[in-house]
């Protein structure tokens, strides 16, 4: 168990023992008598990192042959410009479902490439659902999608079916659930919640769809340069990148993909059954677009918020006030954070009810 | 003294007492029982480290008031194509001073923005000095050099003077001198030579001279938007920011940049005093451009090699091995490497002489 119950966001709970490997490296390196921290990411030692955390990436996701995962720099939010720079041609049209602040802020850096047309959105509701029953245009050279919206708990739960190439923003769900890569063309994610720290952002791309904008491409923002040089154009974030693979190793240990998706639906099933269950609690999104990332919840008496908000931070939980954006809470259940800090939440919610309900 | 003398190239040597510290921030961040790595980049906590590196920079440097202090992602390499589209209007032209391969590679970027003019280049050899008494003319946006050439091992002494704007990649040598801020325009350094591990790249960047470009820049790449949000427009390297902010306060501690460039010119002193003493060795560049940080020196018979290789991996000594581009050896002398590492490899070199001279 963990001392505090760590429901943040993002950057968010990692595993404990990803926690203690990563502090030992920090001083003494695969035994180098030296820290991951000051050694040369041209060195054997940290070369084997990459390809073990690169390796591991496509082990836990089925990548299948043809495509290319790599670790970069700058977030999902430099990836919002990498993918439209790589994939949208000067005067072609991308297709976006806009589901929140993040989708939003992905088709604002596309329209400084090309056209954008947005085929669905759920903004009329404050971006509550997931849009459904739309239709995607043969014309455009991609679609976008955010699978799950941390800031207003929903996810898609069934990924849209195309025959134009998909884009995927996989930030807040990737190695929570089993996904067929080989339906995408490209999927990109922020390491900061189910895999690693902040500081570095997983791509995962389909190589023979790379080269077709004629696109005169900045380096930096050309998957073809990284693909080249092994995730080594410019210095990698080192650290970032180590205990990414730390953690993928932890997933793969304990079972891997299929295992945590198990777990994360038990923890899912734990928090919004008593979100339903209690009178005094209210979920925020539609039902069946629920994440099983982050649930989102206020209270159905806000005069009582003083008293909910006293009981769980004695309970020792920590991180669970919502986004400005939703207001309310907010439980961030990322991979790594167990099923009993779930519990000790819907706990503290039970009690709160014979207290006040 | 360190178990290993640590010559490392970069990502480079850090003082052991930040390293201590960094390591056990990956556990418990300021007695919160959460690890560094699993907060909000929007608590309180983790704000205060990013104030704190962005105003240690400002005490280190004298910033002037006017400048804004930003920890961004990407390295110097995406800082190549920042400072074009920040600077370079289109149609625009700027004029670049080649001193290596990055700068090259700062070249090719600005040329995806505009016109680049290379006023002065040391390429016909082999980059082994830095260009002199060549003119800059008056009708460019702004002149870009690097301060310091990781590589070959030279560096500006004097930096060049100039009405039109200045820009400076110091990934290598910022911080290990007194610096006049205000002679520039922009300054940008990657984290992983004096300042913290890889993953931040620190810009320093005059806020009058932004938006004058009419360019339509994207977000991440646009340094008003970072302003706008101190530097947490999205989620940012928290570890190395804080790594950072560690190796910062440890300069600050010791003396400040003043104490270290009076360390780093003893170090550099020693070392060379022995490369010209000796005569097993021969140093690369031309004398009056030699890197404090970076000396490069090859054997005066390459037969010795493996007798030299071996005496220096004896010895404790790491990193040495040169560059490709250059051969031979390289001694980086970062602020964090002990005057007594660099006895350590002069002493092992007059053995060697002693031995084989």
């Amino acid at each position: 168990m963990n001392k505090v119950h760590n429901f943040s966001a993002g950057p968010c709970i990692l595993p404990q023992e990803v926690l203690q490997q990563a502090s030992e490296a920090v001083i003494n390196f695969n035994n180098l008598d030296l820290s991951l921290l000051e050694i040369s990411h041209r060195s054997k030692d940290f070369v084997e990192v990459m390809e073990n955390a690169r390796n591991l990436v496509k082990e836990l996701l089925g990548v299948p042959d043809g495509y290319q995962v790599l670790f970069l720099q700058g977030g999902a939010s430099l990836g919002f410009l990498k993918a439209a720079y790589n994939f949208l041609p000067n005067g072609g049209k991308a297709a976006y479902i806009n589901t929140g602040t993040w989708s939003s802020n992905a088709i604002k850096e596309a329209q400084k490439i090309g056209v954008v047309d947005v085929v669905a959105s759920s903004e009329d509701k404050n971006f509550n659902y997931i849009p459904k029953g739309f239709g995607i245009p043969n014309d455009v050279n991609y679609l976008h999608f955010t699978s799950n919206n941390t800031i207003f708990g929903t996810q898609f739960k069934n990924f849209p079916i195309s025959r134009i190439p998909i884009i995927c923003d996989m930030s807040s769900d990737i190695f929570s659930k089993k996904i067929n890569v080989a339906d995408f063309d490209l999927i990109y994610a922020g390491a900061q919640k189910n895999m690693g720290p902040a500081g570095t952002t997983l791509y995962i791309v389909k190589e023979s769809a790379l080269g077709k904008t004629g696109n005169d491409i900045p380096s930096m923002l050309d998957f073809r340069t990284h693909i080249k040089k092994d995730s080594m154009f410019n210095t990698p974030p080192v650290f970032p990148i180590y205990v990414s693979m730390l953690t993928l190793q932890w997933l793969k240990k304990n079972g891997g993909v299929k295992w945590i998706e198990g777990v994360n639906q038990e923890k899912a099933d734990t928090m919004y059954q008593e979100i339903d269950r209690n009178g005094l609690f209210k979920g925020v999104t539609a039902k069946e677009d629920r994440s099983t990332m982050n649930a989102t919840f206020v209270l159905t008496n806000e005069d009582l918020k003083e008293e909910f908000d006293k009981m769980w931070n004695e309970a020792g939980i920590s991180g669970i006030k919502g986004h400005r954006s939703v207001g309310g809470y907010r439980a961030s259940m990322y991979n790594a954070l167990p099923l009993e800090s779930v519990k000790a939440l819907t706990e503290v919610m039970a009690e709160f009810e014979k207290k006040f309900g």
